[in-house]
């Protein structure tokens, strides 16, 4: 899910239509089963990587040793992920998608003073994962995965892109530098406006 | 060299005393021609890995064949470099030292509202070890030079860490994505300024 923070974010919520989920005809209740079935996919391939990663590093994973070891076809496998690498990346979205759908309803003021410190608290509850990625060659991922919810796709504008890949940059550094810092709390009053206003050239600001 | 974007730069830069070059005793005499040979190892290490490069992936490089290559023993190899990844990463810096030395001494406005465009023009003059390090599966080393640029050490208190790692955020995405976009030209007026003003939430602005 792309993390929005300008003015196109309510419209492309607001874009988004709903369907309920009762009231399912039988089409739905065949495709609701699959999607089941797709879902025991990913979390045993997840899951199976998770294990054998505290054993070895990543690098030293193939795909045939993961399949046995989550009992999933390799034709399942290349089905749902492009590699190894795709699958702790889509793991990582996962745990902040939940939380985004309903963080991102929140008042404009309200989301950007508090987006940080929220964002910081789901990588907190994944901190195992974190440091697997960390101490096993793979920190790198979670770079692709936070450009990944910043940024739109190949075809978005040059004057839109931009921007996007240095607020995906920044975010990006927050999380890496607490990540280094042990993943503790933030300094007092952190927020991505806060960031912002660090980051910008204070040549106004009187020397005390 | 660190990239210094705030009230510190001025400080930093002047704190440096510069010693004349002239009027070497014989100790300076010494001095010198060992940095020369010095300088001659981290060429020929940087040069051979360069062209070793465009044969194999770097992970598919050791230690020894760079040595042999370059005519360098491994001693030498780990007196310079603590890892084939950091000749790389000191090369790229070099590439960078050279303009930031100068650069950083322009009037503030000016270094901020060409920081951008002249970073890139750096990178631009070595085109070809950017598209060596994106098609060698080491496009992350360009994030760890711009890192090491715009970070202080582990000593820095966090209320300064953040802001500078985010800087740092900031600065990568957007040169990663002028490199995934073809190395062009940025859209106009685009500074550093503009940077920080297109990430943060322009919510006084009025929508048309």
């Amino acid at each position: 899910m792309l993390w929005l923070f300008q003015a196109e974010k309510q419209e492309v919520l607001h874009s988004e239509t709903k369907e309920p989920m009762c009231n399912r005809t039988g089409r739905e209740n065949e495709m609701a089963t699959k999607n089941e079935a797709h879902d025991m996919v990913i979390e045993s391939l997840t899951q199976g990587l998770l294990q054998l990663m505290t054993q070895k590093p990543l690098a030293q994973i193939n795909v045939s040793e993961l399949c046995d070891r989550a009992g999933v076809s390799r034709v399942s496998f290349y089905r749902n992920f492009k590699s190894m690498q795709d699958i702790l990346i889509q793991y990582l979205t996962a745990c902040t998608d939940e939380w985004y759908q309903t963080f991102s309803q929140k008042p404009d003021e309200e989301f950007l003073s508090c987006f940080c410190v929220e964002l910081l608290e789901q990588y907190r509850r994944h901190a195992d994962l974190i440091r697997l990625l960390y101490n096993n060659d793979a920190a790198h991922l979670l770079k692709e995965h936070i450009f990944a919810c910043c940024k739109l796709d190949e075809f978005t504008a040059p004057e839109e892109a931009y921007p996007r890949a240095v607020l995906a940059g920044a975010v990006y550094g927050l999380v890496d530098e607490w990540i280094h810092l042990g993943m503790g709390q933030l300094p007092e009053h952190f927020s991505l406006r806060r960031i912002v206003s660090a980051v910008s050239y204070q040549r106004e600001e009187p020397k005390k």
